[in-house]
């Protein structure tokens, strides 16, 4: 059971709106939709995954990174490190 | 036709496969798999999806800017005024 | 003469700006200002440094670009590829 | 004491040349320099930034976060907020 358990429906169904919103990408480019509106519905869905990934991101330092902090110097080395990463990939310029 | 027209397949090749990327998510929290796996995730659709907007962005400044300028300075003045807003959308922080 | 020549004045007050505030986030690190407080002064700086890349390619988009463009297909090239490429550079992600 | 004291010193350097990069950016304005190369600059001095940010970020977690977990559920609470919000800042767009 991961941090992100209480959130799982919430989560699925975030993520499936997002996938209505790749599905409408596509026929938005198949009928040869204006390049600014395409550009501004990706935009769109590009911050609804950004959502996603940090209400993941909370639920994980809230439980998993706190629960290994709780358990001890070894493990919480090893998940803050692992959550460092993560963060530095998703500020990444 | 927009700028993009030339580059269509390869657009929605690339939405087709981000759209499998979103559902392959939908599965990695049905499965209640680790968080830091399911952010590794949701960054590489993230990026995939950027890619597809600079892309997008490419051809349209190729393209239609570039005709809007061929075309006079109000058809210019108005393209170009749409274009920085879109990409202060995409370099908003 | 570059696109910026008419706001020289007005970016130069910014970039004074900016220098002074990494010059008091010097005084807070000395200070041992609390961590929280530094990030988001650092935020803040880093803000004020977008928005001067964005006021910079603005001008570089509606002057400089727009005259290659208007001089021919050549010049246009080089100039839209140096802009893309600095795009990208300010939308990395 | 916080998380970046054992770092002060590496910082403060780190920021003393940001500063320098600004004043040199103040100067390319002031000559004129070609907007793509002022672009550039600020690129590096905004990504250096970034660099500050992210090594002070990874200190507070390491450090001030981890003592708030290990002072008990209140503190942390507390402590996991502030974190989250500033990474929520650090990751926007």
């Amino acid at each position: 059971m991961h941090g992100y358990a209480d959130n799982r429906e919430a989560l699925l169904t975030r993520l499936r709106r997002i996938e209505g919103q790749i599905r409408g990408l596509q026929r938005m480019v198949e009928d040869d939709r204006y390049c600014i509106d395409v550009l501004t519905q990706i935009a769109s869905a590009s911050s609804a995954l950004h959502g996603v990934a940090m209400s993941m991101l909370d639920d994980h330092v809230r439980h998993c990174v706190r629960d290994a902090i709780a358990q001890g110097p070894e493990s919480a080395d090893e998940k803050i490190d692992e959550a460092m990463q993560v963060i530095a990939r998703m500020t990444k310029r």
